[in-house]
């Protein structure tokens, strides 16, 4: 069996294929790199017909982590995407209260998904500012709840909750607020696709 | 914002839309049980159509499991998406050597993936009996060499990596091994879609 075997390469000729099979389907320089990503890492096409970015979006991420600001996911799983080196060089941090035992008792308690309690907690964190849901519709639900009122002001969603019951309901109700987003609409998208677009960001800032 | 808030419910009704859409789509109960999560995790249902489990790997995988084996993972995404308390029901370890500083020295020394080291490395534990490959073609190619060589011969490869260069070919080798497995024929797939199949035997075990 003959294969690359150099990541690198493997990257590289990843993206050409990608821009190749893209055809005259363009993009901005920087959304081209993100939806890229998500393409690379789902194998779909389909996310470069269904990747909503709002205006400023990319610039309001950026300076967030420029800054050395607090990231949020909703799973273990984008936490675990998301490039620990490139956040580091960048004096940012990241974390995850799903799997916190504080946050599952009190989710049972008040019968609400440990990512509502867990939310809940991270919106509180004034250092918090880009908030990454890749799973989770009830997280996102309830950030738009805060972002109305008031309570939190994210520099940056990445929302992008996949499946069948209040995913894209969560995601029309996120392009409806006054916040800079970086979303997908329907049905598509998880918490690799999530980890994909922060790291074409982290990448963008390097 | 009105939306369903109980987990149970949200998976519950998540699956009975995945099989209404599925329509005349149908499967071997256990079977359905895989491809639908794999379609739960990703919202795409053209893993109905990709999914291909080898004769006799559900039996396998879930004998393995029952002896409480260790399951190695190329990524820590994949790692992170398997139900950590399911496992410890079972008795079963989980592990993920990618991110190991020894491993990521010896790959720059030999010019090869991390995640080639790192699978010559688990493919050596004589506990690790099922293989969960949902990133690197160059995992699944290392491992369909040492199943050629005699050098292990897994309960389970759950071999689904994603992309645009050598995952089509990983799989298409696998499927050529007399060895249990359950892939997805073409470019896609993911950690998500590994972790996903995992998690779904793993359920039929409780």
């Amino acid at each position: 069996m003959e294969y690359i075997k150099d990541p690198r390469d493997i990257e590289k000729n990843s993206f050409e294929i990608i821009t190749q099979e893209l055809g005259e389907k363009t993009f901005p320089e920087r959304e081209g790199k993100i939806i890229k990503r998500m393409i690379h890492t789902t194998a779909d096409f389909q996310y470069a017909d269904i990747t909503k970015i709002s205006k400023g979006a990319i610039d309001s991420g950026l300076a967030a982590l420029k800054e050395g600001c607090s990231i949020y996911t909703d799973t273990r799983m984008s936490m675990a995407g998301i490039n620990k080196r490139a956040l580091k060089q960048m004096n940012c941090e990241i974390y995850c209260l799903v799997d916190d035992p504080e946050v599952a008792k009190e989710a049972k308690e008040r019968g609400l998904t440990r990512s509502m309690v867990a939310m809940e907690k991270a919106a509180k964190e004034e250092k918090t500012k880009i908030f990454v849901i890749g799973n989770a519709p009830t997280a996102l639900f309830q950030l738009c709840q805060y972002i109305d009122e008031g309570k939190k002001l994210p520099s940056l969603v990445v929302g992008v909750p996949v499946g069948f019951v209040g995913a894209r309901e969560s995601k029309d109700e996120l392009i409806r607020r006054n916040v800079p987003y970086i979303t997908t609409l329907g049905r598509k998208g998880g918490s690799t696709v999530a980890a994909a677009i922060v790291n074409a960001l982290l990448y963008m800032n390097l």
